[in-house]
């Protein structure tokens, strides 16, 4: 399978990385491939010089987002969730029609200070603008509960624990929990909350997440539903 | 211990029979004592009428809201949440000074549809809401996120799973646990998250409850944080 993967952070690398590990054929895209290339200092979060990492990842290929997109027969959106709908927009509707999109991004909002809070939230969600404004992808919404090691590695946490999907195709949730599965995720920790609305439900669960990144002092944590 | 539960809902009724068959005295406040137990219809989910389950409970007592409030050591907000601080207003400000205020409310908003949102939401909380307007409570925020039924008897659902509390008073966060370890929670199972803007990600769980409420078909469920 061909994965697009749009965004170069942390969580865009980590994805694509097991993804290829998995033998799949993946394409990062980026708004500017030659800016993203030349930078030489460390992200925000500490995180190596893009460049640097793909020189350690040969496999793995960068293009600007829409050639990316076009090639791509599923699209894995882990952009910034600020700016997701506009990294949609430059990948094009026309890229990402008919295909699985999986949105992994949560909508932070820095703007009203820390910890972020949501934008937007509570009567609607990310997930469910991306699949208002490209009404012909096929959007699944998951992962975004948890830190980017985990999504690959469900092993880093003991015992059970959960991965959430939301969307309104049965198809693609199908098509995304066998991925899940293939990550390492036991089938029955995949729980299908419902149609794309659910994504609020899930987005909304960030801010727990980030007060218990804080008091549990790290990040391998997860959410599991008992009793499910 | 004397506990003051405020609200003669489904939740209410179920601490306040907890409590009782712990042997505390149990006083239940309402805004109008007189015209609650002359209802004879159940209410709005089914539940029987008040009077009809209070017969039932000899040991707790029904009084006017700042009555039970003044008498009570401990007390405990059930109230709806939309309706919460105009409750608390009625108990008083000075009937709850220097006591622990237990919060079990959500703020759930019916105005914009179902499912219920939330207001307030992401910037701020019922429970910060309640703390402000009564800076001399020792609120803490706690069982919240789940059924009634499971906050007295968490053995109902299977494995390990959590309970949360927020607040700014280590003391009444303590008592808060003791009491909770005497419903039967073990100890290893509370999660302080912090202080009470930490009750922002506990009521932003609520969305997502109703959700899997709806896609699981009963309430026999609560969430765990794997790894913490």
């Amino acid at each position: 399978m061909r994965y697009a993967v749009l965004g170069t952070g942390i969580v865009g690398r980590t994805i694509a990385a097991k993804l290829a590990s998995l033998g799949h054929q993946v394409t990062i895209g980026t708004r500017d491939p030659k800016a993203t290339l030349a930078r030489t200092e460390p992200d925000g979060y500490g995180n190596q010089p893009f460049g640097e990492w793909l020189a350690l990842h040969d496999q793995i290929r960068l293009e600007a987002i829409a050639d990316a997109a076009a090639w791509g027969e599923t699209v894995v959106n882990t952009t910034a969730g600020g700016g997701s709908l506009q990294a949609l927009e430059a990948a094009g509707a026309a890229n990402l029609a008919d295909k699985v999109l999986i949105d992994i991004a949560n909508p932070l909002d820095f703007s009203q200070g820390m910890p972020p809070s949501l934008n937007p939230v509570n009567t609607d969600s990310l997930g469910e603008q991306i699949q208002r404004a490209f009404p012909e992808a096929r959007v699944v919404k998951t992962l975004n509960t948890m830190n980017c090691q985990i999504m690959v590695d469900p092993s880093r946490v003991a015992g059970e624990h959960t991965v959430f999907v939301s969307g309104d195709d049965t198809g693609a949730k199908q098509a995304v929990t066998d991925l899940l599965v293939s990550f390492g995720w036991p089938e029955s920790s995949v729980l299908d909350l419902g149609d794309i609305t659910t994504a609020r439900g899930t987005e909304m669960l960030l801010p727990i997440w980030l007060r218990l990144w804080g008091s549990l002092g790290h990040a391998d944590f997860n959410f599991h539903i008992a009793g499910a």
